[in-house]
């Protein structure tokens, strides 16, 4: 029976929680102990059976883990791993959720005792919803995450993560930060800064016009405000934190908006008809690579204009 | 029995198609006729129920109708309605399902022999699935349409339109043409536009990072590459045919992605985080007006970075 022994769990919000409850609901795990600033996380996260201690000071969480998972807001990481630094045991190993990679790895890796202990990893998987409340058993399965070890490495380490995301039922993927950061600016990054502009631009409009966009959001609208509607703390983090790959990709996607705002203008719709037949192929792309599903011809957040 | 009698469909993909299969499936009506340009689609109409007879001309499509329903490409209306005025009859009531109004009324209301006939209108439901075979039942199930009679339509006109709509399981509101422009330009157009353009970006990105792209795409990329996958031809048309109201909502959200982009450029942490959680106001609007559902927590489309 593979178990991981005793996981604490720094922060207990929707990833941390869901993973205590994965590795809990099939056994792999002796002891978990969680770690939250304000006590009625901690109490919430002992009520949802989360976890077996919750403790508030960092050093004191990680005395015997095995395990340590880094879970706060990513920019709030360093600061942790410095406060729990001393209740590190040697072998120890250390690993994070946060959605952007080399910035974490230059707050955390100085505080460590042993950084070849580290193993920065970021589940791509999760919901709007946040906080131990919206921690669920099957967030991971069939999902991807992404480590991102350094050179130094411990290679036990690795292989320790690597089968912990693995037992949760994610697949597992290899590769520097930098290039993590990379890939997530446009896939993550950028959607969500994207969708919090829209969104925030309506929030502009008058009283009577919202109103309106809300009656008649199902055209498209509705599927950027679920994005929109993901936990600040850790969004304004993660665009800080990635700042210049998702400001490589901004300017980027800002050319191409431009573009197409001066096809509008000037009537050229064999210029947007192309754009949009090549789209559907991408589409095509990200159904077969199994990111997506065919949706039911009956799903209620379907869109049209 | 409500029965809306001979309806004719003029163009029988998604829309109409479907509009048929609720019309026929309830029992409200007598006869189909379904006007298609290419054979292929005339053929397939008839394999799957949707119309009792299919024919090319529109002319011919038109007789002997109570309502026609013209679901062409929204540019391609004016012409179709000009080709089919010879056929029409005085009393048949024309409507349109186009995803823009004021460019469809000044295409089409000319070329009627009696505009007081005609009742404009925009049935907000759909998937990113076009044709016939894309085509089902209950679409329009507690969904909206909006009707954008001119002021000088006769009133049974637009009570029979709005009956039709009913039917099918829609709820309907009247408002101008213009003012359902502006409405839809940011709930519906502005997303459409904006989805299209970040899939295009990554579109243009080198063969491998695209792979990448397609793996990692579950963090927030997905629900863009959906709408993206929405029909091209309709897409140009829409926005071409709103182009003063897209271009004016394009405007303030380009205006507001680069104050973001300034803030994100100068770690103004501050700046980004109200923003966010003023979108997650908007998120519970967007619910409240029943226009969306609290996903479940185990949506495979659910999103995170």
């Amino acid at each position: 029976m593979t178990s991981f022994g005793h996981v604490t769990l720094i922060g207990i919000g929707l990833i941390n929680g869901s993973l205590a409850k994965a590795l809990r609901a099939r056994g792999g795990v002796e002891t978990i102990t969680a770690c939250a600033r304000r006590p009625e996380t901690r109490e919430r996260a002992l009520e949802l059976g989360l976890c077996d201690f919750a403790v508030e000071d960092p050093a004191q969480a990680v005395e015997g883990a095995d395990i340590v998972v880094l879970g706060t807001p990513p920019l709030a990481m360093g600061a942790v791993a410095e406060r729990m630094a001393p209740g590190l045991y040697p072998r120890t190993i250390i690993t994070d959720v946060g959605s952007m990679k080399a910035r974490i790895v230059a707050d955390v890796a100085p505080h460590l005792p042993d950084p070849a202990r580290f193993v920065p990893g970021h589940p791509v998987a999760g919901t709007e919803h946040s906080g131990p409340d919206a921690a669920f058993e099957t967030l991971f399965v069939n999902r991807r995450c992404v480590l991102t070890p350094l050179e130094t490495a411990d290679a036990d380490a690795v292989e320790t993560i690597r089968a912990m995301w693995e037992f949760t039922g994610s697949s597992v993927d290899l590769m520097t930060p930098e290039h993590h950061d990379k890939v997530l600016a446009i896939t993550s990054h950028l959607p969500h800064l994207i969708a919090y502009t829209i969104v925030g631009t309506v929030d502009d409009l008058e009283e009577q016009a919202q109103t309106e966009v809300f009656k008649y959001a199902a055209g498209g609208f509705t599927d950027f405000t679920r994005i929109a509607g993901s936990d600040p703390t850790m969004w304004r983090d993660v665009l800080l934190g990635n700042r210049e790959a998702v400001l490589e990709m901004l300017g980027r996607f800002s050319e191409d908006l431009a573009a197409l705002q001066r096809a509008i203008r000037w009537g050229e719709g064999d210029k947007l008809f192309d754009l949009f037949t090549r789209t559907r192929e991408i589409r095509r792309g990200v159904i077969a690579a199994g990111q997506s599903y065919i949706r039911q011809q009956d799903d209620p957040l379907a869109d049209r204009p």
